[in-house]
Parts: structure tokens; C-alpha cells; sequence
């Protein structure tokens, strides 16, 4: 297993669909996952530390995980089938272990919330993952580009996969 | 309390925005609450019996509770501050009751999927319902006309009510 962080959010410019960017933290590599707007939108808001009066559903997810005494231990990237990956939830209460199984992009809206740490099957993320300078630009180069990561970066990054897609039904 | 079921979903001509419309069942009238559109396409899916291969946010949720050997007894629709609704959720797990507060949407996408009533405070119903018929109605009008509860009712029950909110986060 490689432990990974949320590198950035990014849309690729191909297929105007958001992608999250999960980059090894004792690895070298980031591996793209396409995912649909609104899972987008709760990492986001995750990754932006912002908070709301109600609840929105990964929130809610979360309190009601923690409501029935258990925790998120982990998530894991699993497999990759076609173009699709499946993630595991793994929540614990007391001994007992719970294995759920979910998209990628649910999972790592909880783990982010619950600040549970973020897996990827070792296989699975050295066949899929790619070389990118996910860090800021050192100078905002022009007005335009206000992703943290480098449009360039992420157009060539983009272009050289297939998208293995999270947004499939 | 007022048990309702999901009468109808469409979309409110004036703001561009999903309502899903909640009928009494032993009650006359209809409450609408104005909601997201992702919440509002889980809410669709599930009335349209839909089911993928991976699961959606909610069926996620449903399958967490499940997994944590709880089960969602009841939603509850239970107040409106300024313009927005709040609603509980009643889980059960052996002899105990948990309450969790979120939104009416996401309360409702999960009580579909599990199978759970649906009520709404009485006073909360009986000063926010309408009267208005969501039958299909008998004979498709014309083409354009492709939703199940009548355009010009909704837009006639839309522009009576101020819209209270659940889009607010």
C-alpha cells in the first residue's frame, strides 16, 4: 500500500470534468482520478477547511458514522476495473472491523473530514500514477491561471492517460 | 406529526431550481422544499428504482448504517428558521436511538433508500403546505410538457411561497 494526500483539485481541460490529485507522501508519483462535480465540490470545501450551519452529505456521512460509535480507520484505493476504481471504507467499533465499499471519490471526502489516512493498492498506483510538479508556482505567471497546479503540468499529465474514471455510474 | 411521501420532483420555473414536493398522506396539502441538484438527482434516482454498480453518496450512507448494524427508523422534518429547513434522522441500533441533524435533501434521498417514513412537524406543515394536485395529469398536454405534476399548478403553488431554502449551506 502507498499512503497518499490530496494533492489538488484540478479540471482537466479535455473533458471539462474535475480531477483529484493523489500524490505518495513516501512515494514518487501522483495519481488522477476523474471525479464528478459535486464529490469535487465536498473535497474542496474539505481541503478550503470551510463549515456550515446543516451538515452536507459527506458531513452528515460522517456524523452519523461517529453518532453510531465507530470510526474511519482508512480508505483504500483498491482496484481499477475497465476505467473505474473501487475504494473500501474501513471503519472500526471497538474490535469489530466494518468494510463498505464505495467510489474513490466518496471515500476520500470522508477521509478528509474524518482525517482518516488515504491508501493505494502499491500495483495499482505505480501502473496508474505520473510525474507532476503538483507544488504552486513560484510567480502567478499570468491572471488567468489561478489553479494551484500548473495548467501545462496538468494538460500534459492529462493527455498522457486514459481517463480511468470515477464519474461512471 | 404529519407522515408524507415524496409526491413529485421538479424543477421551479422562476429560480432555475429542483423542489421536491412532499404530499400528506393523511393530510392535505403539499410542502415544497426547494433543494440542491445533486441531493435532487439522488432523490430522482431512487424514485426511478435506479441502481449502479458502484454506490452513489447516499446508497453509501445507507449501506454505512447497515454495515454499523443500525437501521434509519424515521426522517423528520422538523423546523424552518428564516428560510431553511432542518431535518432529523432517527437510527435505531438494539435499544438505542441516535438523532442526527441534516438536511431535509439528504434526509430524504436516505429515508427512500431505506425504506423509512417520512414525517414533517405538524404546525410546520400545515403553515408551509399547498393545496395542489401532482397527479399526472390525464393526457400529456403537448411535447414540451415532460414532467408528471402540471406546470402551470406548480408555477401557480412556486409563485405563492416564498422558497424556503434548502440550498443554503
Amino acid at each position: 500500500m502507498i499512503q497518499v494526500r490530496v494533492a489538488n483539485l484540478a479540471m482537466d481541460p479535455n473533458t471539462d470534468s474535475p480531477v483529484v490529485l493523489l500524490e505518495g507522501i513516501n512515494a514518487k508519483g501522483v495519481l488522477p482520478i476523474w471525479i464528478g462535480p459535486p464529490e469535487a465540490k465536498a473535497i474542496m470545501m474539505s481541503l478550503a477547511g470551510q463549515t456550515f450551519e446543516r451538515p452536507l452529505t459527506h458531513d452528515l456521512l460522517r456524523l452519523i458514522i461517529e453518532g453510531l460509535e465507530a470510526q474511519v480507520r482508512k480508505i483504500i484505493i483498491a482496484q481499477l476495473r475497465g476505467n473505474t476504481f473501487y475504494a473500501k471504507i474501513h471503519l472500526s467499533r471497538g474490535d469489530e472491523v466494518v468494510v463498505v465499499d464505495a467510489r474513490p471519490s466518496d471515500s476520500i471526502a470522508l477521509a478528509l473530514r474524518a482525517q482518516a489516512p488515504i491508501f493505494v493498492d502499491r500495483e495499482l498506483f505505480e501502473k496508474n500514477s505520473r510525474q507532476i510538479d503538483t507544488s504552486p508556482p513560484p510567480e502567478p505567471p499570468d491572471d488567468e491561471d489561478d489553479d494551484d497546479v500548473s495548467d501545462d503540468a496538468l494538460r500534459k499529465l492529462l493527455d498522457e492517460v486514459d481517463p480511468p474514471d470515477d464519474r461512471k455510474l
